[in-house]
């Protein structure tokens, strides 16, 4: 999916909300678990009922692989499930990989023709000919990690040289090694201030921000600071909205939460 | 496998190699095809081939994800092989993981108690809440990325605040996160002079070092730079030995292109 397609989904859709499948198979509900692949049905159901508030689907890959080859399965499933009956979903793969050049090739074959996602999170440490594999596919792309939404972020992506933070220096030296239409930066909703040092650096961009919900992080404050004239931002959230009930009733649930998110949304949107 | 079966296993064979396994199915000889599993029947007999010259093995996860749920099930029957007929031999996940931490969490039991590898290569760019949840596993291991061995290490890892650049910050932060028990660090063979810098900082640390073979790195550098008195080094050869020959003898040219690095392993130890 390019970049203007992707607006144009925000604007019909009047959302940049980004669901997080972190499909724990330990926290779904029990009724599931009569299914042959209860994952995959959770996830199924999880996404009728949102789709019509998000515009993302976010797998996190690690709670997947925890399943073995079957979780692969159920992942391999779940991407099938949205290409085929939400075509307008743009679908992340949260994956953080990155490794030699020879090895991402490997892994952008696995997760982009292998899985079908439109987008991969990949991290920085390893630099340009970790990320550029990732960048030979059209219309897909990559999420870089920038600025990260846990307590970590503190460790490393703010070592400064020459006035210039780490994270700052990913952003500025990456953007050179692809397009604002195959590369977004991933930058954590806990630390909306910084948004606005992002957007100096990186301004027409999408960003992905996790860390509304469960971690805390201020919708306004991020769509206040991150948003530019094609939007620009996808909003995640994961557990607040996909295990907000363990009910039967789980996906209105889930529903209803994800329409929340996304009447504040349709208000930041112009 | 705690650090003195290592050292007790690196005296025994007296070989600090290990064998990295890219099992690229794209590369693996033809006649291999007929198997059920081509990629786990050529890693059985590279291992039962290599393992007399080999104190560690390394499959890299991006091989076997591309095959989808096949590919996980390839590298599950190859770990397993692995513990049960080679028990003397250390088993490195090569994953480049990271996330935050209930992430990480769900990577760490992926791939130490899914899969049952002895050690997990972590990415630290999103710091010590991404890294710690691979650290509550007795017995097991973070590889943790330091100084790499690609062109592009030179992106960010050299950023420079006070005079420290961003991987000695690495070793410096993280070695308080575990211990020598429980904490390895990657470090380039391409890079074999830094090796001496590294262990200013980490003097007793094992370093998992690729590059040698097909990357270029100097064998003889390495160990005269980065041995201890503990060995402390990991020193990996994936493509050169693994895909040294492509007939029906591979896994014989295998052996001997091991035995060659053993050969020469054995007059750098004590």
């Amino acid at each position: 999916m390019n970049r203007e397609e992707l607006f144009g989904n925000i604007m019909k859709k009047r959302s940049y909300l980004c669901v997080g499948l972190d499909s724990d198979i330990t926290k779904i509900p029990r009724h599931l678990m009569q299914h042959e692949d209860p994952v995959f049905e959770f996830n199924r159901r999880i996404i009728d009922a949102t789709a019509p508030y998000a515009v993302a689907f976010k797998p996190n890959l690690a709670f997947y692989e925890c399943n073995g080859a079957a979780g692969w399965a159920s992942l391999s499933a779940t991407i099938a499930y949205l290409r085929e009956n939400h075509p307008d979903c743009f679908i992340i793969a949260d994956a953080k990989r990155g490794d030699i050049g020879n090895t991402s090739a490997m892994y952008a074959q696995a997760l982009f023709k292998g899985l079908g996602a439109d987008a991969v999170t990949v991290a920085p440490y390893m630099g340009e000919d970790s990320v550029s594999p990732f960048l030979g596919y059209e219309g897909r792309w990559v999420a870089l990690l920038a600025l990260t939404s846990n307590r970590g972020a503190d460790d490393f992506q703010y070592h400064t040289e020459g006035g210039e933070r780490l994270f700052e220096k990913v952003l500025r030296q990456s953007k050179g090694w692809g397009t604002e239409e195959n590369m977004m930066y991933v930058v954590g909703a806990t630390r909306a201030e910084m948004l606005a040092d992002v957007r100096k650096i990186v301004p027409l961009h999408f960003l992905l921000v996790p860390g509304i919900g469960a971690q805390g992080g201020s919708l306004r404050e991020v769509s206040s600071y991150g948003m530019n004239e094609k939007c620009g931002l996808l909003v995640n959230s994961s557990r607040a909205i996909i295990f907000a009930d363990g009910g039967d009733r789980f996906d209105k649930v889930a529903a209803d939460k994800a329409a929340e998110v996304q009447s504040e949304m349709s208000r930041y949107l112009p």
